[in-house]
């Protein structure tokens, strides 16, 4: 249980002094803050609401969306950023993930150009708040409007042609990558570059009814997460397990049960 | 209008006997026929039909699915792979569109040895027969259950892996590759190796609301299905622009009014 953390949407019902009581509560030892959990609050009394229940601060998710058909929106997209990279400062997270963004209409190359350049207008400010950021590449399901890096490649490519920051690197969720036949060798080459920074799990539901909002508990789906998990240890990644579930269905029942088989489903995966 | 193919299962309310009026009725110059299409018919009489209506038949859908956890469920696979052999060459068809199979829980090396397998196992047939295969990467969301082939780097791995069999090649169809950094790349590589056998339309609605049957009609979603297609022509490919669409929305309207549609999009995207 010392590397399992729960990320703030999993529960999505639950508000954050909930899961600040129900997290620890199970013995789950990290949280992952979702900045709409922080809407109308206070950081330093999150910060210390964090403290108090003795759990580690994983990440704060997400940032991104960097791509526009405007400068406006592209500049609107660089503040947000900026503000997120304050609020992680401020509540004591240690990374942001970046969901990198897409527009539909907007050609896949000219997306990742405005990616890679949205990010290297908010590094400084991350290298100053000392706040690691992490390209999270989706599934290429998501390519139309919510990101345009679906592979674990594509993160790398924008890491090597931004000189490889010490601030930057990938978040691996196994929802998004489970299919690609690099996954092993990615995830090496991240762990020897040192941009392995964030381990998401969750499973692959057949039949998938919902694109957004149908993911799996570990365990009712298809993907390998142990093989993947252990890829990940193999490269000395010793950071948190993060249950990262959207899900209608597991949202609609009851939120201290979904927790309870959150810790059996993954006390089963790593037994 | 030379070039535009449709399938039978984009018009699926329609019987083959009505694909066979009602398509060349607009110009469209060729037809792709789905095996559900052919049951109960006796398939001289088919062939037949087909020439009479004046349209080229270009190929067979679907062959592949060769997966299974048991000897017996991937020997009933190559049968029924033999058997689409039979049906193509007894319709005149030149071309049967492999859409691989994976198996959920079984590990995608093991279902990407089992597909090599497969074909290997049924193409001495396709070669007496004088049938070609096309793979057909499916997009990354159908590797549960449907394709552990996702990119078209993979095809080609399958093709080099069985020696370059003059009677296999690969099907591209832009709602499975347009996500794929590689894909220019991959079609070029495909051109040069004389595999690149068939080339299907349709578009990526956003959103999109069911994984297998919200496909958009050209022009209604984000893919640059233009650009996608000079790449496909700029190899020396000269086949037919096939339009296969899985939509819930479009079936449940007239298919002589969606045909119509069909018509003046393909009009519009060639223009």
């Amino acid at each position: 249980m010392s590397r399992l953390c729960v990320h703030t949407i999993t529960t999505k019902p639950l508000n954050l002094d909930q899961c600040l009581v129900e997290f620890p509560k199970r013995g789950i030892s990290g949280i992952t803050i979702w900045r709409q959990a922080l809407e109308g609050r206070e950081l330093a009394t999150v910060k210390r609401q964090i403290a108090d229940s003795g759990m580690e601060i994983v990440s704060l998710c997400r940032g991104g969306f960097f791509p526009s058909s405007t400068a406006a929106g592209r500049r609107a997209a660089i503040d947000d950023n900026l503000l997120a990279i304050e609020q992680a400062n401020a509540i004591g997270a240690p990374l942001i993930v970046l969901v990198c963004g897409a527009v539909p209409g907007l050609s896949l190359m000219e997306s990742r150009k405005q990616i890679a350049d949205g990010i290297a207008a908010v590094l400084p400010a991350a290298e100053q708040a000392g706040v690691k950021l992490a390209i999270e590449p989706l599934h290429p399901m998501y390519a139309d409007d919510r990101s345009a890096v679906n592979t674990m490649r594509q993160a790398h490519e924008i890491c090597d042609a931004l000189g490889s920051p010490k601030m930057l690197g990938i978040a691996v969720d196994v929802y998004h990558v489970w299919w690609d036949p690099e996954l092993k060798e990615q995830i090496n080459h991240a762990g020897r570059t040192g941009r392995l920074q964030a381990f998401h799990i969750c499973d692959w539901k057949t039949p998938t009814t919902d694109l957004l909002n149908d993911r799996g508990l570990m365990g009712e789906g298809c993907i390998n997460i142990r093989q993947i998990s252990d890829w990940v240890d193999a490269t000395g990644f010793t950071g948190h397990r993060e249950v990262e579930i959207f899900s209608h269905k597991w949202w609609s029942g009851d939120q201290g049960e979904f927790l309870d088989q959150i810790t059996s489903s993954y006390a089963r995966l790593y037994a």
